[in-house]
């Protein structure tokens, strides 16, 4: 099997439902809002993967892929407050996000499906934001935010896969099980959210 | 001024006193102990950066610097993690760090003192690292170990001036006295802790 056959394999395990056609234009008109929410995605996002090296620092598959996605994460904060710098805006405060807040109630506690949950939570969150990254890119008039996104979508794809790979590797029988339950639980915390303009 | 004179006069804001003798052979003695506890500064590093991001979202420049070295950071663990894999060793579990806690508890709480503090403890942090770093660099055998570590000490020095830069920037008046008293008190931290095989 190659690697172009692989890695649609790994993303089918996690059928996120699509993004209600509501988010993209309320998205779009108020970019300055979705620019801070991302800047702090991408903070998180590298945090997220610094805590599991914490977590589990005696797994060196996960350690290496940890510390190569928190790389990933911290560039993307670069170019995220480097397009920010480009239109005058300042970065805002993070008041939270509900949406991840919700997701992680869903990591159970004992191991070793607590890190199956977080591996699985991660993949979940890598997965909307690339949909969402991905509609933006497409929809954006600005050329240079235009890729910008769309190589961002690209990165999130491969990060979620990432995530998928270490939750198989983890947890090889009840890995898929686990992500469908998580995929439908997240669309119920979406349709019980208020759309707004940010990436989650 | 150019770059080349600016740089010694910001280190010079922050006068560490040299580690004591006995630090070298115990470190070089337990060489996997170092690492391991190496890859858990390096994360740490990155993390506190992030964590700056998060306070002050609107400092366009801190945010710009902080991610940039969040980035640098994360590049170190994905270098210490390839090392310890060369070297067939797994990483163990972060017990805290005494001396970067004894440090944070230097911190004043009012801004904008609390963000000078942050600043001048992250750079004593980065410029304790330099040295031990660099003094490891300087003896370790193996010629892979070595050139690494030199290029780490490099990063910490530049480091710990990114920190000063945006001390100086925040508090022009006060930052060089508050720099001297913190590494007045850095080297009474340093004296009350045993000496082992760590960085800190």
């Amino acid at each position: 099997m190659d690697e172009s056959e692989q890695v649609p394999q790994l993303g089918d395990a996690l059928p996120l439902v699509p993004s209600d056609p509501r988010w993209l234009p309320i998205a779009l008109s108020d970019l300055d809002a979705v620019h801070a929410d991302h800047l702090h995605c991408e903070r998180k996002a590298a945090q997220s993967a610094l805590s599991l090296i914490r977590s589990y620092p005696e797994r060196a598959d996960l350690v290496a892929a940890m510390a190569r996605l928190a790389h990933d994460e911290t560039r993307h904060v670069v170019q995220v407050s480097q397009l920010m710098s480009r239109r005058g805006q300042v970065a805002a405060y993070d008041f939270g996000d509900d949406y991840a807040a919700a997701l992680r109630e869903l990591i159970r506690k004992p191991e070793p499906a607590r890190l199956l949950d977080r591996l699985l939570v991660f993949a979940t969150i890598e997965g909307r934001s690339a949909e969402r990254l991905g509609l933006l890119a497409e929809a954006l008039e600005d050329p240079k935010s235009r890729d910008l996104y769309a190589s961002l979508a690209t990165a999130e794809v491969r990060h979620r896969d990432i995530f998928l790979s270490l939750a198989r590797d983890t947890s090889p029988d009840t890995w898929r099980g686990r992500a469908a339950e998580l995929a439908a639980r997240e669309a119920e915390i979406l349709a019980g959210r208020a759309i707004s303009a940010r990436i989650h």
